[in-house]
């Protein structure tokens, strides 16, 4: 039987890794794979209905804890109806953005207990593999800002909230050390590229030898 | 400090529960209190967007799971915007609905425990008094079919599955004996106008003397 690959790629925004998990995905299928890459939230077709009820409006449109259900009913979708029918076929599941996100935006809320109760008793995946693209938040920011997108709100962010959220991502990787791996993304974006497909070669080298 | 009464309604699809509920709010009002008339999934404006998404299209188009989830945040939406302010201003809340159905409908599904645990975890309230309009499934089968609705998927029920909800209720009723209170149904609107109101106007009582 084959099992798939599940990677995340987690950062703060401006981190660079939607690129870097655009990169992989096509490196990977370079390779004769076939990856499926997807984002959160959204990446099926109900979950996808649900960030936009989700987004638009007012940001006080929602509760923190209505909006955590919100993302975990839209997680629960894209699991069931994307991410394991794919690790089913045996394929790379590439994810850009998972439940650490959760951890962070709505653990900052005062949250982070709820959300993993929730998850445990809701999605109770995690990801084989998380990549972490770490940056420096000042240079993240202005990336974040020169970006033009329709989801402001998960933008508007101030230097000391990336700071602040930089911090936790790297307190969620001493948490979390055997699942996710912290890359430098203060570089090329070619060197990190290798740094990224280095560590997926390997986990998928160590998942063939089972 | 006024606090409010919060009433829920609950019964198979034809019990004539919201009529009664809505009976039970034109009484209150003609004795010059405001009481809240609301309903669930709904009851404010988020959560009436988020049942649109549930109920429409194909039956099939979320797993149980993540319409507990849906309706979760539903009701968490609703509790914020409407139950839980009105109640602060000391105003009888009535809602056609609330968590039993969940409890219900959801937990039919083999999803009873983590209904529970959900609901803990998200919701955290209860009424004070459940009225349970109990009524032979077969009439109100009848009664149901007879109704024009656009959301068939709640209504197209066998008789079978109406006889499996009655017992679920009145086993519900065994498991809340002191908030659920279990009404005849079989009776004329007006007979089962009284005895609601007779139950409601003890607790509004009670409520008084503190």
């Amino acid at each position: 039987m084959t099992t798939g690959l599940f990677l995340s790629f987690e950062g703060i925004d401006g981190s660079g890794k939607s690129t870097q998990a655009r990169r992989l995905a096509a490196r990977l299928e370079n390779d004769g794979l076939s990856p499926v890459l997807t984002r959160e939230p959204g990446g099926s077709d109900g979950a996808e209905e649900i960030r936009a009820l989700v987004l638009q409006g007012a940001t006080d449109r929602w509760s923190p804890e209505t909006e955590l259900l919100l993302f975990t009913a839209a997680r629960r979708d894209h699991l069931e109806r994307t991410i394991r029918p794919a690790l089913a076929e045996g394929r790379v599941v590439i994810c850009d953005r998972f439940a650490d996100s959760s951890r962070m935006y709505q653990g900052r809320q005062g949250l982070r207990d709820t959300v993993d109760t929730l998850h445990d008793l809701m999605i109770g995946t995690e990801p084989d593999l998380t990549v972490l693209v770490d940056m420096d938040p000042a240079s993240a920011l202005k990336r974040a800002k020169a970006r033009a997108t329709a989801e402001e709100r998960f933008e508007d962010f101030g230097l000391a909230l990336q700071e602040q959220m930089r911090r936790g991502f790297l307190d969620l990787a001493t948490e979390f050390p055997d699942r996710i791996h912290v890359i430098d993304g203060d570089r090329s974006e070619d060197a990190v590229a290798d740094d990224i497909y280095t560590v997926v070669a390997r986990a998928l080298e160590q998942r063939r030898n089972g």
